[in-house]
């Protein structure tokens, strides 16, 4: 198993994204962009990762050291082109590796086996490895000149002939080298070009010049498609989602409207899971066998059990634990709560900070008022009860097995198993009343 | 007029599909989509219809009931080809009939006229007829070798020379027989092949054998997209969607966002009806003229009458009755109800199993409380009533024509016309309390 | 500066759309179309403004009112075709103008830059600018027959050769005329053709016979796509969707799902604002910079400041003004109200005619009760107030600073500050009932 430095280059300034947020931490699929290509390296074999970041971006070594937590900062504190990038992780260099390969953030895409692919080369000898992509339109890239196997230059769009602006292949921005020589390779990269800059594709020449071996190694250009701008960062997410969807096809789930389900990350589903229109599932969401999510929902941080059926319009957040065969139906939000096996929650329910027991009915508009203000509080119902409509639990609170709560009440002492609690008004009436009061529009 | 026996063939696995239910029961804009085919058959000219279906199939046995009330079922015990599966339906063609009618239970778009198209030959002296289409990529189909008008044979892909491959008619899958041959024909298919299989498409080469007219009739590759995997699912349904969306605006619905309008098999608009964006029509709606529904609304077994507004954040579901002029707001759910016209309901409401009479104002935060845990119970209300906010009416209860119902009540007892009912506490004040509370971080 | 007259050509009868609304009041994001036109013009320079509507158009005539205040109206009687529907606005052309600018009021999507750009021949010497657009399928399209420079005809494709339709260059409805010659220019057109109508375009065959100059101005097929049925305004609908999704991102705003984000004519945009998969903005909203709006939200009418956090499932009303830091939850509606900064609002709430001071917390359930059946009422809630769950505060009322109201009760009278309200029954057990009940199915 040979050894493998990864660094990652994501000192860019994104200036194009308009934001301040850095460019490298705008999510896809609620994952930043460089978490995707941490993971990725990481797949692909790299056993070390060094990050070089810029050096106002210490957002971006928070979301390295919980993405990545072994992998190292570097600072550029001058962007003086991408050799000088990798230089700055100098100190990971000199530690050592068979194979050092070097990958953009902002190409969250790159696989696992890519990279594998990159580094296969250096197994064999060659010195550099360079993965080209075929773009649908490559003006503007770099072309790799390959002679009989060897890749003699990247020529510059701007710097290349007619005949070699008609080669397809373009340097997509993957490297890898062989460890032993990247360091002296690197520091031999000159500035001498019209923007004073060390660029890391000039180590295909001095390499050449040496008479090194140098590899072309082809790669999907969908795989290395950088992201510059919010539209193609809307454009990644888009590629992202459409590949999940495809996924979760495959693997047995229904989607009534595949374009209009949106996936997290780490979004996993059971088989024979039905989903309907509109669907928004965040971080954190495991789905088990046969749960029918209807329209309109919108899912983060939760377990949906087997036979569960969930919406239109039901929002379950971080620590809903939604058991086999429960209903969870319109305008009803589930925060962290165990909702045991066949419970009914079906309308306009708040339920946070609670767990109910099998078998239990919360009726319409039942809220657990689960803060005072300053502390949250704990509801416990148990099985087969009965909360009857536009209830309030006033947190902390125990209402026992097969308690009945009359529609209306507010609850506030706990409730014996098998009780009737009531906390609401007598109905009072006043006859002819309402006969005596101004008419609408009177 | 020509008698005609369909035989839907929908014994296939579709274990590509991953899941526990038949595939031909996978739904299209919520119709299974054998039940696509059933309709097509019958409104084609179709007399009789026998399903075949495989040993396991209990369930397509009950939808096939169910949507073809008069068609036969007949199990295919071992799944020995198309041929093969045909003569499960034996008992059907003993029977006797002009036209024999072959089609898949996984081909949801074949259209009425283009069966009744493959049929015509028939009447004019063809044996057999072949729907050939034209798809894409013939990559895989069967290709018809059409000689000065007669249907010689339907060469397979692998057994195609490269003159035949180049031929782009190809075996759409929807065959028809002269009955009184039909029988003869389909037991002298053979089943000498690589994989041992009785094809129906060797009956065109046995009726060649014998001189009989075969005839080749061009139908269109959209109508018969077979479903095999649940992405072609997805995809069928949403090419379902495009034609439903773009048939409604041309009928005269607008539609604000089309691609976001999703319709069911049996939806009905009427004329200037609005729909905005991400609208999910369920099964049994109809909506009358110059309604306008907003966006994010699940509708599904609901009459929505001239001028109502519904929406957004609406769900009405079955039984729901939305009167003239009727408004149904923001996070309100309609069940089981009829509203007379002018009826408001507007916020974050529950209507379940009630008539309100016209002109009554429901408030916000009304729940009918129709459920006890055992019972379901209705609640009636009547004309020009106001139902203050935040109220629960604990049914079964009747609220009087132009009574007034205090916010925030719980009405247990029915309230004559023009009363006013309240069912609240008396507010209680306890001056300073709050300040000596411990302060939110403190 | 050039005077210009634009007369804007509105009587068609639009009955493709099959609607009793005039055409060009159907909206494109959410406003007629015709007012985009009118805006484009006066935009691109035209000081009056003259609207040919048909004799059945009062609606239209109230539209241009409201968005063209100064234009005229001028009735067409009787539809004989383009210089007829010109010489309607005879009144206006007599008061003279340096250019008459004629377009089309179902082409929403014509700018002020070409409309200046068609204007531009004019002022060098032109009697007749035409502009012309290059269709992707130009059957059905007049041919604009142009010889050194000078537009010499507008074939018509049912008069044209072979070689005149091969001419790429199309009429495409924007036409200008040098105000001097205008009146007499429409005037010599007869209509001496099929249909017996007076054409427009018949002036530049006039104006040739004159030896005026006549030119021909490309513009873009886009601008000039002209909509007859509800299928077009959906696909204009989306053209312009997508434009503004586009420079949304441009300007810096992340669209998570730009595809499913739909925006209206003046929706403004802070930077760093993130909106999450499908939000409709309807007219009048301002979001300020760092605002979070989360899926399946719809906003109409508000202002949303800095930081503020909004949604999933949220509905912000006209008058909505939701302070910086604010969070608004699922289920939620803001109407008419402000919220100042950090004000709490998560989840089932309807707040309506109300203000809330800063750092205020409303409980999940909470209804202001704004609404007596006849008038709405104001309700004033302090600083640092708690609004316990599910209680309805009925308005008018004032609730002070750091007040305390009890979750579940009605509020009918003012809270002083920092007292606690209580405005609920107390709880009634009653031990053992609910185990003598049926159960249920039992």
């Amino acid at each position: 198993m040979r050894t493998c430095l990864a660094v990652v280059l994501a000192a860019g300034e994104g200036t194009r994204m308009k934001s301040r947020l850095p460019k490298v931490l705008h999510p896809i699929a609620h994952l930043p962009m460089i978490a995707h290509v941490l993971r990725a390296v990481a797949a692909g074999g790299a056993d070390r990762i060094a990050v070089v970041i810029g050096p106002d971006h210490g957002p971006v070594a928070d979301a390295v050291a919980r993405h990545a937590p072994g992998a190292t900062i570097h600072v550029q504190h001058e962007r003086l082109g991408t050799a000088h990038a990798v230089l700055a992780a100098r100190e990971a260099l000199a530690a050592g590796c068979d194979d050092l390969l070097v990958v953009f953030g902002d190409t969250p895409f790159v696989s696992p086996a890519t990279i594998a692919r990159v580094r296969a080369p250096l197994g064999e000898g060659a010195a550099i490895v360079v993965g080209g992509m075929v773009p649908d339109d490559p003006t503007g890239y770099g072309r790799l000149i390959v002679e009989e196997g060897q890749l003699v230059a990247i020529r510059e769009h701007k710097d290349a002939s007619e005949a070699e602006r008609a080669i397809p292949l373009c340097n997509g921005g993957v490297m890898a080298l062989r460890g032993a020589l990247a360091l002296d390779l690197l520091e031999s990269v000159g500035n001498r070009n019209a923007q004073g800059e060390y660029y890391l594709t000039d180590a295909v020449a001095i390499a050449n010049g040496r008479g090194l071996r140098v590899a072309a190694v082809e790669i999907a250009a969908a795989e290395v498609f950088g992201i510059n701008t919010r539209a193609q960062l809307g454009a990644a997410e888009r590629l992202y989602q459409d590949r999940r969807r495809a996924d979760a096809m495959a693997e047995g789930a229904t989607l009534l409207a595949p374009e209009t389900v949106h996936f997290a990350h780490d979004t996993r589903l059971g088989r024979d899971v039905t989903i309907g229109q509109n669907v928004v599932f965040a971080p954190g969401v495991e789905v088990e066998d046969d749960v029918e999510i209807r329209a309109f929902c919108h899912i983060e941080g939760a377990r949906i059990r087997s036979g569960a059926l969930v919406g239109p319009f039901a929002r379950l957040r971080p620590g809903a634990d939604v058991g086999e065969g429960v209903h969870v139906g319109n305008f009803c939000e589930i925060k962290n709560a165990v909702l045991d096996a066949g419970v009914k929650v079906n309308h306009l329910t708040y339920i946070g900070d609670a767990h109910i027991g099998a078998g239990t009915n919360i009726g319409a508009g039942t809220i657990t008022c689960n803060y005072d203000g300053v502390y949250k509080h704990h509801t416990e119902i148990g099985r087969n009860a009965f909360i009857g409509s536009n209830s309030a639990l006033v947190a902390p609170v125990t209402i026992g097995d097969g308690a009945y709560v009359a529609s209306g009440s507010v609850i506030t002492d706990d409730v014996e198993p098998d009780a009737l609690a009531l906390g609401r008004a007598r109905q009072v009436v006043k006859p002819g009343w309402a006969a005596g009061r101004p008419k609408k529009g009177g």
